[in-house]
């Protein structure tokens, strides 16, 4: 198997290699050599070599799935890449049911005219991201639709994993009392994905936060913390995620406003564009609610990873008003949180 | 939970019922709302009432996990939809693997200004055509896309099975002396999707032959017949599929084209058309390789169904060319068959 970081080397014939074509997502010769030199090369493993509809896994214990379509417009945004997101957003989002990602499959919309480069610099970055952890990509699809029927490429990843999680992590497990960890800054990717589609030329552009949450998450389930809820926010933000996890326990969430990071530069962004970083989009903070004496040893674990080592508390669960979330501000002042009734940023994953 | 044929009761708020717009897709209020009154209700299942990112599932023994993205046009079409489509192709991509699919995942990518009913209509089909063959649809995903940006609506599915087959079922495992069993007449999806897309206006619309083909597959799985290796027939027909089994078994296989099944309404509009029926799409026919000596047991069994009634016996496997397909004119005559290089009718399935 070649390394994560080289390409597939076979060139398409020539004529067939310059930009996707319907004739790539039909079925026939021209699909079958895009399989051959860009996708097989890049996703090389004992199912895909099978080359058939289904693949077969190695599994035991309980198994978790899940879906996630993406969009994300530009495919290219400062920190990462459709790719990279689609492949690491279903890894988290099983990662948020106390599984292990083990198999994913990756379905591609194509646009006719797409560069068959953007393809591989697209696949290359979704290789390299299942390959650090430890992923294969076992089953996928091409279509391809007409010139102005897509836009460039769309993505959707599905995911099996094995839980390892002792008991369900879920909104239904909070309790009372229950501390609610954030595991750094936010508000970065929906910046990262706006000043990239917008050329506001920023000298330094925000980088998204898109990465794996795996790592930090295996190794507080190995630790036997106990994780009552973890949740990946993405659209909404934090805000959305936190009315989520109050309405799904039928408890409330209080949190210290001044004690959510938010970078200056991300803070500056959100400010000019009237965004509250709240509700920015993020894709590599989550949010894990925990028992109040797991405290320490949660924080230790999540700061020996460079995508949590900006872990603190923000907050805790409490009886009070069922499904409703309160935020302290720096003044002392108290606001209710709730879901955007409309749309922040559009396309952002 | 409601028959698979009364849809959800309840309506959207006003002003967000009419058409899909970009909140719909932003995690936010309206997000919440087209789930609560549009999915959850038709998709009704334990492991989507836990409103988490990844669902939980039940299974035993080896799994097998496939994928597909619909992108057909139009959405609806004489004899199915792109609902029911998108759940009966990943059934029987798993079927093909000699696998029962137990759950399935839905990401749908939603054009601005689709409107809600339209939706609301594909998703009762999936419910329906889920329902029929004891399939949950356990997780899934929303985005929405500007005007333009999509072709109302591209829906990808992903599902997971057990694995009922002893042994792989695969290209392969073909020998020499094998039989090559047809499910019943090919061609009529390709044909149904081209005229109700070209408005050709056929006093009789050919039907598509969209359907699953779970049952006849169970069926002779049970019985114990022993299937070297199922496909079922899509993007580049019959042919296609035979030229695959060829090259991945490197063997030689050698049918006779008369003894295909093509109606008499397919083969007009084929000529009409220009098309050849062996590699014109469909959506409800298979390919069985079985031993010779299995003949009349899976004949049998496939009769006993009416999406496989028409079964018949077209060819054989022998050692001959490694690769090869020869198809034998009902003359007699030999013609060599290939992959289509190019693209025969787009955006089918």
């Amino acid at each position: 198997m070649p390394s994560a970081e080289t390409g597939p080397a076979c060139p398409l014939p020539a004529g067939e290699g310059d930009t996707i074509q319907l004739a790539h997502g039909g079925g026939g010769r021209m699909m079958a050599r895009l399989l051959e030199t860009v996708f097989y090369p890049a996703f090389d493993n004992p199912a895909l070599a099978r080359r058939h509809d289904a693949a077969r896994l190695a599994l035991e214990g309980p198994v978790a799935f899940s879906t996630d379509a993406y969009v994300v417009q530009p495919l290219f945004f400062p920190g990462g890449d459709i790719g990279s997101l689609a492949v690491s957003g279903t890894i988290n989002d099983l990662a948020m049911a106390g599984a292990r990602a083990r198999y994913l499959s990756a379905a591609f919309i194509l646009e006719e005219g797409l560069p068959v480069e953007t393809l591989r610099r697209i696949v290359r970055s979704m290789r390299s991201a299942a390959f650090t952890d430890g992923v294969e990509i076992v089953a996928g699809d091409i279509k391809v639709v007409e010139r102005g029927k897509a836009d460039g490429c769309f993505i959707t990843t599905a995911g099996v994993g094995s839980v390892l999680a002792p008991t369900a992590v879920e909104p239904q497990a909070l309790r009372p009392g229950d501390l609610i960890l954030l595991s750094g800054d936010i508000g970065r990717h929906g910046i990262a994905v706006l000043s990239a589609r917008e050329s506001f030329g920023f000298e330094e552009p925000v980088e998204s936060d898109c990465a794996s949450l795996l790592s930090p998450v295996m190794a507080l389930l190995e630790a036997g913390v106990a994780l009552h809820c973890l949740r990946d926010l993405t659209r909404g933000g934090l805000a959305s995620v936190l009315v989520e996890l109050a309405q799904g326990s039928g408890l409330e969430l209080r949190i210290e406003e001044s004690a959510v990071p938010v970078r200056a530069d991300v803070r500056a962004a959100c400010e000019l564009f009237g965004l509250d970083p709240l509700y920015v989009a993020n894709e590599g903070r989550f949010v894990a609610v925990v028992p109040a004496a797991a405290r320490q040893r949660a924080l230790e674990l999540l700061a020996r990873f460079p995508v949590s080592a900006g872990a603190i508390p923000i907050g805790s669960v409490v009886a009070g008003e069922p499904g409703r979330v309160i935020a302290r501000g720096a003044l002392g002042q108290d606001r209710v949180i709730d879901l955007l009734s409309g749309e922040q940023l559009p396309r952002i994953c």
